[in-house]
């Protein structure tokens, strides 16, 4: 086996998820490497290296995993095609191949978590002329099969008319739920099989572009629920053989179901309240997961919310950051600022953590950070 | 006023007080110089720059200081006199050279901190022949006037038989203390005069080599001594006009008294625990405090207890570390791994963290980890 201070390791995407796990690999003394298309990406900015591809390339991925002894991503649209050949070939690339197909296609994942009893809304496979389902009825959603994120990939179809404004590609029709909350509880699973689940968390969406922007952790529900949703996420997990930490997204419904909604295979943002509120972070949890290393403990030390920073509407350009100053003069706040050189409107450019003994005074914090620090052009 | 997102952070010394920083100055997006005679310095693996450099080659210094909006420094031993000249010329150096001056001379910091009548052991000038002193008597403690640290540049006198063995340097005699408790409180003050003190703790110092391995915090003392620790330091760095995070260093007599030790003027060991322990960590609150920035919370969210990584006696060449998997199993722990490629007996090669809701639990956890997790020499 190789010296712990020798592991190198690669990391596919180099966004704010990469960068953070680049810090909890530094903080432990280890060589970093990030694959990513942007030249000093967030990651990079902290890591050792970078290796300037896409996530398509093979053979600069293959080059990342050959360099590195554990490699690990924070995407989900990679060539997989290439992870498979190398996973064949004994590379430790974690989670495996097998984990990130049956994922990043969610119907896919859908039929998985069904075939393992795992609670999900209703669903059905559609073709282009099939938007009309008696069983779904109306409202219902559309969900692409491949490459949604922050919103995108999600159509919700209201009535008839509606059909012909839906999303042009392989999707799938979803029972509309028109839950309490949505839920999510980030699960790691290391190399051994050993399973920890942190915290139920609350998510938060702007109602108007459907893009989590607030998590609380813990989230305010009874018992009962906490339980089972972190039973349901822990069985997710492991039906898939996950190794490395997975989000798994929930709806509790009014009548107090839990559904899966979907899986990360990574990383998550509903997850980053875990640096300041728990006692290991999801990112040095992950690093202990793919190294075969004992997990942490996931115990939430304090009441944490944490407000995503978006990009403002309309702006485009340079990012520049207003009331940063404000923001820190709020007791308990940690502002996390990504690095991403251009703003767009709803992109993910930072985060601000606040902890509280008393949760709906962090609640109440955070709109504070949110009317005050928000990220800009600097050209508008 | 520059924007928040182009302040460029400078910091001569890349050891693990500079890489702590720049980790913190990275979170928050912004970009980081060190300078640094060794490539590859822990600071630089995380930091955007490294200027390979002494800490008295003024050309260097003042390249780096006009690159950077503001500059700090993670080591004492820096030459003062352009750090003066660059001040004068309007730079934001903190803390200042004023204050890097009085207190890398210890015989001036005693005189300074007496002037402004802080209670310090009792000590005189000495010159070659006169180290016997009836007031203090034996055992003495013979300290060097300058470049001491690390239990470096500290003599115990205990006989005057022991006087030919004395530090041949500059130096002053100092009343030896039988104290009950070394502590230390981190000081926080930003350049707009806001003041904060972290918690007290104890320092416990290895007998044998005089370094301090362990950091309890919060120090297990009574009330009033925790209240009168904070009050005394933060009059040390009020006096001083400090800007910046400031480690005072203190001593508990067995009569209950508190006397001052020493000062750094800059992050400390003695306040590694902030990170995992504290809602601001030390290295945060020194870029909130150089920066202008509001001061953050320096509440103690949960009891923690920091164990230095020492390398072993008579270990010399490349360094290794053992156990490292055994000290991630105890609950509670984080491994920081500093990145010295060099090891030295005693050298300062990383810290654990151990955060426990019963303080008792997490010193017993440390000596634990200290038994399984050691610095090593790949060739030994």
């Amino acid at each position: 086996m190789k010296r712990f201070i020798d592991l190198k390791i690669g990391i596919i995407g180099g966004g704010q998820l990469g960068k953070m796990i680049a810090q909890e690999a530094k903080k432990m003394g280890l060589f970093v490497t990030i694959l990513d298309p942007t030249p000093n990406s967030p990651a990079s900015q902290i890591a050792d290296k970078q290796i300037i591809s896409d996530f398509n390339n093979e053979e600069k991925i293959e080059e990342l995993v050959n360099e590195c002894d554990i490699t690990t991503f924070e995407i989900e649209h990679i060539n997989t095609e290439i992870l498979k050949r190398l996973g064949k070939d004994g590379k430790n690339i974690f989670p495996t191949s097998r984990v990130l197909e049956i994922i990043k296609d969610k119907s896919r994942q859908k039929e998985f978590l069904n075939k393992f009893n795992i609670p999900t809304s209703r669903w059905k496979r559609v073709n282009d002329n099939g938007f009309i389902d008696k069983d779904l009825g109306f409202p219902v959603v559309q969900k692409a099969c491949r490459g949604g994120y922050d919103g995108r990939g999600v159509y919700i179809i209201k009535n008839k008319d509606d059909i012909e404004n839906r999303l042009k590609t392989e999707s799938f029709l979803e029972e509309y739920i028109d839950f309490e909350k949505e839920l999510a509880i980030m699960v790691a699973r290391n190399r051994h099989g050993e399973i920890r689940c942190y915290p139920l968390v609350e998510m938060v969406f702007d109602k108007e572009e459907n893009i989590c922007d607030m998590i609380i952790a813990p989230a305010r529900v009874d018992e009962n629920i906490y339980k089972e949703a972190s039973e349901i996420a822990a069985k997710c997990v492991r039906a898939l053989n996950g190794i490395g930490v997975f989000g798994v997204e929930m709806f509790l419904t009014k009548d107090k179901k839990i559904l899966v909604n979907e899986i990360a295979p990574r990383v998550h943002n509903s997850g980053h309240y875990t640096i300041e509120g728990c006692v290991t972070s999801q990112f040095e949890q992950h690093i202990r997961c793919i190294a075969g290393l004992p997990l942490g403990s996931t115990e939430l030390i304090v009441p944490t919310v944490v407000m995503n920073i978006l990009g403002e509407k309309n702006h485009y350009g340079t990012a520049d950051y207003i009331g940063v100053n404000e923001a820190l003069e709020i007791p308990g706040v940690s502002v996390h600022i990504y690095g991403k050189k251009e703003i767009k409107p709803y992109r993910k450019m930072g985060h601000v953590t606040i902890v509280d003994k008393q949760i709906e005074k962090a609640i109440e914090k955070a709109y504070r950070v949110k009317n005050v620090l928000k990220a800009i052009s600097k050209e508008a």
